[in-house]
């Protein structure tokens, strides 16, 4: 049994989901683990990460039209508002999805589901560098 | 340190939680690890994993009252409405709660609270055979 | 690799968030263990995980006004009622955040982001004493 660490970056152009199904499955594929458990954390609160379904391109829409109807910008109940009004609702929109999302490994792949895509969640309106660690544990 | 991939399928019949404690224990009871770390993964994106209490039925029913209103099958909002009235809130409700959780085994056992079950959450109307794969490490 | 388990009560007073970063580190710095994985779990289904903001305690209380409106206490909805009216409300905000979640270890510390604290979230209005367990594997 063994370990590796992967340390990826994903750059957002405002809010949506950005796909990183295919970086993760490489930083797994460069360790060479065919057996295992792939952990992917990111290191921010105002993106988070959900898997989605990857076929219909609508459906990452429409959840991202859900999530601006359910907590939108500006809205008045937050007095957290120095960092702009994207800011407290990328918070609360993070807690209502994953920091850490776990895969198991099968056949040196991740035995993700037929439609199963996993998406980094951009939550705030400006472009960021989102970093995400990886680590893969098996053999 | 070792590790044991086990997959379970489980038979739904329309929207509502299906415990899966038993059958997961039992996974991990054939893996025959006593000590470790046990990972449950849903491989969808219209149905997901809960904890939820396991005393009162009525509670996995408020549960369900709560995501039928948050979440109504039908919102108008949505554009993703080809594979019914329900897809898309179903994708949205998995957002919304978990695809991967992890709980410590301890002494052969999925260390639990008193109160806690383990869940598949079904988002879909109609039944459906669903796929979750356990990760059991440990020793 | 190798493995280790500790156990954590956290004492809350009341629904908000309880940085938990500190025991956790500490339980990490005791186990040795250098580089792998952390899993955090919370043993109860009324009081949950999340990962937020540390720096300005303001986003910590928007996320609870957050809650508070989206989930009141005393929602007719609910059947489930013996337990107070703030019993089923509890189990719902479990469910829209986290029951585990999992923090890659470098250096013999949780690699989190520079904003990122661990936060219990207490969902029941009364002082209660919850359990974490702490897993910790690496080398």
């Amino acid at each position: 049994m063994r370990q590796v660490h992967r340390s990826l970056q994903v750059e957002t152009r405002g809010k949506g989901l950005y796909d990183v199904t295919r970086p993760v499955g490489q930083a797994l594929a460069d360790s060479g683990i065919r057996s295992g458990l792939a952990t992917v954390f990111i290191a921010h609160t105002s993106a988070s990460l959900v898997i989605q379904e990857n076929a219909d391109v609508e459906v990452q829409r429409d959840l991202e039209r859900f999530f601006a109807r359910l907590v939108p910008d500006g809205d008045p109940l937050f007095h957290h508002t120095e960092e702009g009004p994207d800011d407290m609702p990328a918070h609360v929109r993070a807690a209502l999805t994953q920091t850490s999302i776990a895969i198991p490994v099968l056949e040196g792949k991740l035995a993700l589901g037929t439609w199963q895509g996993l998406y980094v969640y951009e939550h705030r309106n400006s472009p960021h560098t989102r970093k995400l660690l990886v680590h893969v544990l098996g053999e």
